[in-house]
Parts: C-alpha cells; sequence; structure tokens
C-alpha cells in the first residue's frame, strides 16, 4: 500500500449526533467545564474534592450540552449560556449525589459512587451546597424566567423523586404512575435546560415553549430507553451493572409491560423479585427471559421512540440548519445508542 | 374580695421580647403561617405529611418573624414580607432535616425526628422539595437583590454543615473554628431574614448592612446561648435533652473553653468521651462537674452575650420605636431566655 495517501482520519465532527454537537460546540462546553470547575470551589475542601469525584467522573453533560444547542440554535455568540449551564449541571449533580443516598447505591459511572466514598452524610451537604450554587450562577445571570424555569424543575424533580420512593417496590405500578415519576425525575431538568436556550437568546414564548416541548420529549425518550438499557446494554460500554434496577426492585417500563400480561406463576416471581426483594442468583437470568417472551424491551424501546419523534416534530418550527438537525438527530440517537 | 374589680389580666403583649413581638405581628404571621401550610402542598401526600410534622412541631418561627419585624421597622404595610418569610421558614426546615439525617438525630423539639418517623430516604427528598420551594416564593416576589442574599446563605449553611461534619469529634477544634462553623450555620441565616427587611420596604443598602449586621450578631448569640443550653437547660422547658451534643461529640463553646485549661486527665477524659466517643452514664454527670469547675458556662454566657451587645449597638442607626426596642431586647432575651 505505499505511495498511497494515508487515509483520512475520521472527522471528530463525524461519529453519533451527541459527539456532533458537542465538537460544533467545543469551544462553549470547555467555558462551562470551566465554570463548573472553578465554581464548586470552596473554603471547605471536602467540597471540591467530593463534587469533583462525581463531575469528573465521565457524565455525558448532556443537559448542559442542550442548554448550550438551544441557545446557539438562535443567538451564535451570547455568553450567556455558560453559567446557566453549569447551573443545569449542578442541579443534575446535585439531584445524583441525593439519589445515590436516598437508594443506597454502590456505584455510579462504573466507579464506586460518592456516598461509598465520601458517604452519606457529605453526600448530602455537598447537593445542597451544589444545589445553593446553581441558583447563585442564577442570580448572577439575573433572569427571573430562568430563575423561574429552574427552580420550578428543581420543585418538581424533588416531587418526582418522593413519588417514585412512595411507590417504590410496588408491582400494581401503572405505566402512567412510570411516566409520570420520570416526567418529573428526568424530563423537567431536561425541559427546563431546553427552554431557557431561546430566553437566553432574548426569543419570544413561543419559542421558549417550544423548546420546553422538545425537552421534555427528548428527557422522556431518554429515560425510557434507559430503563430497557438496563437490562440489555453492553456491560462495558454502559459502564455500569446490568440488572441495577431488577436488583433494587425498582420498577420500569420493561417490567410494567410484562406484568400487563403476566400468567400467574410470573406474576409471583415478580411479587417476591421486586415487591419483597427476595432474591436468587438465576433470578436476573430468568427475568431476562420472561421480559424477552413479552418483547417488552421492543415495548419500550417503541415508548421511548414515540417520544423521540416527538421531539423531533415539535423541533420543526426551529430555525432550520445544522443545529437543528443535530438536535433532531440526538432525539432518536437517545433511544438508539444502546449504551 | 367581692365588689372589687376583677385584677387586670396581664396583656398578652407583656412576656418575653420575642412573645411582645409575636403578639404585635400576630396578624402578619398568621399570614405567613397560612402561606407555609400551603405552599408545602403537593400532589404526592407524604411532602405536606412530612413537611407539617416538622413544621406543626412547634418550632419558634423566630427567622420568619425577625424578616417580619425587620420590614415593619421600616413599613407597616407592604404585604411582601409574608411570601419571603415563609422561604425563610422553608430553607431552615428544610436544613433541619438535613441535619436531623446527617447527625443521626432520634429527637428535634421533644418528638421523634422526621427521619425516624418517615425515614432518611424522604427526609432528604423532602428537604429538597422545600428548598425548592423557597426559591419559588422568591421568584413570585421578584426581588433578584432578596434572591441573592438567600441563595448566598443558602450555600455558606451548606458549606458550614460540610465544614462542622469535616471537624466532628475533634477536640482541637479551635474557638475561632467554632465560631466560623455557626457563622455558617446560623449567623447567615438569621443575617438574611434581617437584611431582606430592608429592601423589601424599599429602603437603602446602608439599612439592610445594619440589619444584616443585627441578624448576624443575634444568630451568633443565639446559637452560643443554645450550646450552653444543651448542657444547662430546664430539660421540660428546652424540649430536648440536655447532653445531646456531648452524646454526639459535638465540641462547643462550653468544652471548648473547658478544654483550654483542661490538665492532662480532664483532657484524656474530652478525648475519651468526645473523639472516641466512648462513653459511660457517668460521663456527663463528670463533664457537667468539670465544666463548671472551669466557669466554662458562664465563659460561653459572656461571649454569647458580647454578640448580643453588638447586635443592640447596631441597631442605633435604626428608626426609633416598639419595633426598635423589642428587637434590642430580643438580642438579650436570645442569651438570657434560659430555655
Amino acid at each position: 500500500m505505499q505511495g498511497h495517501p494515508a487515509p483520512q482520519i475520521k472527522s471528530q465532527a463525524s461519529g453519533n449526533p451527541l459527539e456532533r454537537m458537542s465538537h460544533i460546540l467545543h469551544d462553549d462546553m470547555k467555558k462551562v467545564n470551566d465554570l463548573i470547575l472553578n465554581r464548586m470551589e470552596s473554603d471547605v475542601p471536602m467540597i471540591p474534592r467530593l463534587a469533583g469525584y462525581l463531575i469528573a467522573s465521565g457524565g455525558k453533560r448532556i443537559r448542559p450540552l442542550m442548554t448550550l444547542a438551544s441557545t446557539r440554535l438562535y443567538d451564535g455568540q451570547t455568553p450567556r449560556p455558560f453559567a446557566l449551564a453549569a447551573a443545569v449541571e449542578f442541579i443534575h449533580t446535585a439531584t445524583l449525589l441525593h439519589d445515590d443516598v436516598v437508594d443506597e447505591s454502590a456505584e455510579r459511572r462504573g466507579h464506586p459512587s460518592a456516598n461509598v466514598v465520601y458517604g452519606n452524610q457529605a453526600s448530602v451537604l455537598v447537593g445542597d451546597f451544589l444545589f445553593s450554587r446553581a441558583f447563585q450562577l442564577m442570580v448572577e445571570d439575573g433572569s427571573l424566567d430562568v430563575l423561574r424555569i429552574l427552580s420550578d424543575a428543581s420543585a418538581v424533580i424533588a416531587e418526582g423523586e418522593v413519588l417514585q420512593l412512595s411507590l417504590a417496590n410496588d408491582i400494581s405500578l401503572t405505566l402512567a404512575q412510570y411516566e409520570k415519576i420520570i416526567a418529573c425525575k428526568t424530563a423537567a431538568l431536561f425541559a427546563a435546560a431546553t427552554e431557557i436556550g431561546p430566553i437566553i437568546a432574548g426569543q419570544d414564548k413561543a419559542s421558549a415553549a417550544m423548546l420546553r416541548e422538545y425537552g421534555y420529549n427528548l428527557g422522556m425518550a431518554f429515560q425510557i430507553a434507559d430503563d430497557v438499557l438496563d437490562y440489555t446494554a453492553d456491560q462495558d460500554r454502559l459502564g455500569k451493572t446490568v440488572g441495577d434496577d431488577f436488583r433494587e426492585g425498582k420498577l420500569t417500563a420493561p417490567v410494567i409491560y410484562a406484568l400487563q400480561i403476566a400468567d400467574e406463576g410470573e406474576r409471583a416471581f415478580w411479587q417476591r423479585t421486586m415487591e419483597d426483594r427476595i432474591q436468587r442468583e438465576e433470578d436476573l437470568p430468568r427475568a431476562l427471559e420472561i421480559l424477552k417472551k413479552h418483547k417488552s424491551f421492543s415495548k419500550g424501546m417503541d415508548l421511548a421512540r414515540s417520544y423521540a419523534k416527538k421531539a423531533q416534530e415539535t423541533l420543526k418550527g426551529a430555525p432550520e440548519g445544522e443545529m437543528r438537525d443535530i438536535l433532531s438527530d440526538i432525539a432518536l440517537f437517545s433511544v438508539e445508542r444502546g449504551y
């Protein structure tokens, strides 16, 4: 092969749409990351240490990316989204810290979770700190609309978490209740993260409402797919253990679909494993088998896909161009990602 | 005694200055309480249940009262302090919920604490909800100055809690470190609660700074006295068990003073009981004896009184009248209350 020109290295801008978006907004994201590191500082050393542990552990930063993208859809210049994207990530990080305490999680993103490394007490308090920091960043920006959107989202997230706790390990959980929980827990922050984009860019309420709708549906698609992937993912790529939700007895779309058409023996199986939480080693393989038999994964993915399509549909009113195209691709990718 | 007029029933407005203030601001406080009950509502029943359990458990509501009083010092009419006083109480309640989880407390105000009744998980999440609600109330009010003051206070409170956790059970804790912790944990919210009064009333920055200074010093006096009372209080009136801080190994002013002049045997005693947390039944009486011998309680009260006097001094620049007089009396009462 000597003498031939070296094959073109695949441009970084190719790859999946999230990577493409990260590439286009690379300089913006750099500024957001710098702000995140800078604003998690404190005189109390445990705060940046614990916050940094989680923040550096390789999250996808999809929410702040969505704030940047939904601003850049309308305004390529304003520096305002940097602080607000950091605020969005801080709120997300605070909820993860509290989530892991509440769920008594042992792992997050393939590493021991912060509550394991630093203890529940510090995780609760550093979560509170990051939450306060998020509001300080918003106050510095000075938009009451943004403050309203993100404080509303924060209250709704907490309500969703409490609702989930109230209904935990209950095999009579309906699909509607499940969708309500994830709408609060996940979609509300995605919706807020994208709604503030047009506001930052000085657009009218209709644009903000449109991007909110996009973010909400993206968040629903993302979470439902995540809940299917919890059973089906390639363990190494997902960076988390397969079957976590099963082991915690957390009812999600696949099991809810399977329960809708379960025979007596299967119902007893879900009752024992998810509600009574008596599990043996062979139970996860059996669960996977039942879920496959009842096409629960493809039903879950169909549900996720229907939200992704709604997200894409919503975007048709947004300004044409590369940004819109990638946001549209991201909606579908959130379902098809496979990890 | 027949024929004589019935003796005058002592006016409700007499009594200690906190009671006098509560009496004068009775209608205002009623509106704040209604708002608190109304805004802790949620579709998720566990939220008002848990929040109501703590909020109805007989807290003194001193922080929202301070917001009302520092507004009324300048403006007798504006309804704006109601929502903001409720926000202040929500922030305080959220920190209590998280505090009790972090400290693994069993009691609060003489009742089993919320974490014992409803679990740590719900306490963390309902705390998050109340914290978000506080910001929603502030956003509805619409003052960025108030939002800045209370988001700054919230971040400082969290920093203080983490600092306290980092230095817990360390008998080398200095008086300066102790004062830093309570400045963050307690005085910051008192300072914010009173600083927003003049702002709500449309006053200039100098008035806000003055009331902030008053609230800060009041908060310091209040907390130091509280820490002395933890050892000396009349158990029935305080509504909490005497010696909680000792049992938790929490270093506060009295023990810090005693450690400054401890002999070898006493140092070993504090080392064992507070740092190593090996305690026997006879240790609390012995601790009380050592603390009395070294005049640790009167030293603590002197420190508290010096802050109370600073608070009173600060108020001299405020508008003359009954409101100012009672605020001044409250500063000293926070030290002399005896429960």
